[in-house]
């Protein structure tokens, strides 16, 4: 078995209303119906325009003591508040939040790399209807459906750096379920449920150069994984916060 | 910039004592100097005996206090806690501990799948060196030092699923340090510090097929990641202690 991911060349700047199906499909690369294209969020934002300007925030008292605590930018904090559910832990340099999608992560996924001025990025509003757009974009285009992973680096807990995850789906579950399929000896894998999502976001960062702009990948080779329907989307790879034992 | 992950075919049970260097040289598939060997812990834990007997366990008070709060055999628990540096979380069906290698994982990765009889398989005892002497036998029985690393899947907080991570490396260090390097717009790219060997155990997984033994992969196409020293090991890609704001 033989997997492989190729970062799409080319892709130029992303301004707020570009159509990012006719970036990727300008591009050399053939997309066919098993393949992943993964993108990295940084441009679904863009093109979302998803952007935000400190001058204009407000930062509210909470904000402020947050800020005071996490040595951070009051109008930043004020923003990350604005797209979290819950703060988790707040310390010096660090502030861990539930995003309003349940995504946990640092800063709620707002950037401030690669974007100028004093603009910051949001993550999307809803990362798994973005990949159903795109997705439909490749249909009506292309007349083909790869799946459609939209990814972020997140920091884990335990283990240093950070790695990319699916933060939106279409076309694949994050999830592949092995329980009850038996093993070598007969025996069921009891516990083998892989995120095959957040492994393919992980395989495609490998083929991205980060400083120079490679958003798009094509992973090929699991098109096993890709379903005729968009399905339930990344969020369904969140564990649920009554069965998450870390918060 | 192009990435592929290619499992080996005819890699035969592995019992006690065996040379997996032998094994993987007598696949098909070439190894060189720039690629990434990515060999799942089971079989070298298994070349390294690794397995224990559970009828010859004798559970303490402890290990059986923990095994009728876990619902687990106490003498799985009592493994556990001798494999083990602390408990972290301890509720009906999970066991989550710091390994004494430091991983934080279930059951401090004593895998009872694809393991016959009353026999459990614990991890290497330094997974690391396991990797490095790997390696050297890379290098005496083909001239050529490829980066080797050891994997195991392991569950993850706030998300569901189970992805594959590094436990052992040699001659790949854990962790890729970005920071200081310019974005495209010349700004730091402040937070960017890639967990680069589980992003390749992670893509190394996605060409592996579970249930039917495809326990080596070969990862291509970051040579720019290799290194002549053996380095730092997988430990060096875990969070200190103090730094770790969720146990």
């Amino acid at each position: 078995m033989k997997v492989e991911a190729v970062a799409l060349e080319g892709i130029p700047e992303v301004a707020p209303g570009d159509d990012l199906v006719e970036l990727i499909v300008g591009s050399a690369e053939p997309i066919g119906d098993d393949d992943v294209v993964v993108i990295a969020q940084k441009i679904v934002s863009k093109s979302e325009g998803r952007f935000c300007d400190l001058t204009a925030v407000e930062p509210t008292d909470r904000a402020r003591e947050l800020a005071a605590e996490t040595e951070k930018d009051p109008a930043i904090v004020q923003l990350i508040l604005d797209e979290s559910r819950a703060v988790l832990r707040a310390v010096p340099g660090v502030l861990i939040v539930e995003s309003q999608h349940g995504f946990v992560c640092a800063n709620a996924g707002i950037d401030s790399s690669n974007v100028s001025g004093d603009r910051v990025l949001l993550l999307p509003i809803d990362p798994d209807s973005s990949a159903r757009r795109i997705r439909d974009g490749f249909r009506e285009r292309l007349g083909v459906a790869p799946a459609v992973i939209i990814t972020d680096s997140f920091g884990r807990a335990w283990r240093s750096g950070q790695a990319d995850v699916a933060i939106g789906c279409a076309g694949i579950e994050p999830l592949l379920d092995l329980r009850g399929s038996a093993d070598s000896n007969g025996r069921d894998l009891a516990a083998t449920v892989t995120a095959v999502a957040d492994e393919i976001a992980a395989a495609a960062d490998l083929a991205r150069a980060k400083a120079s702009g490679h958003p798009v990948v094509i992973v090929r080779g699991r098109g096993d994984l890709v379903r005729d329907i968009d399905g339930s989307g990344a969020v369904a790879g969140l564990r649920e916060r009554s069965q998450d034992l870390f918060r």
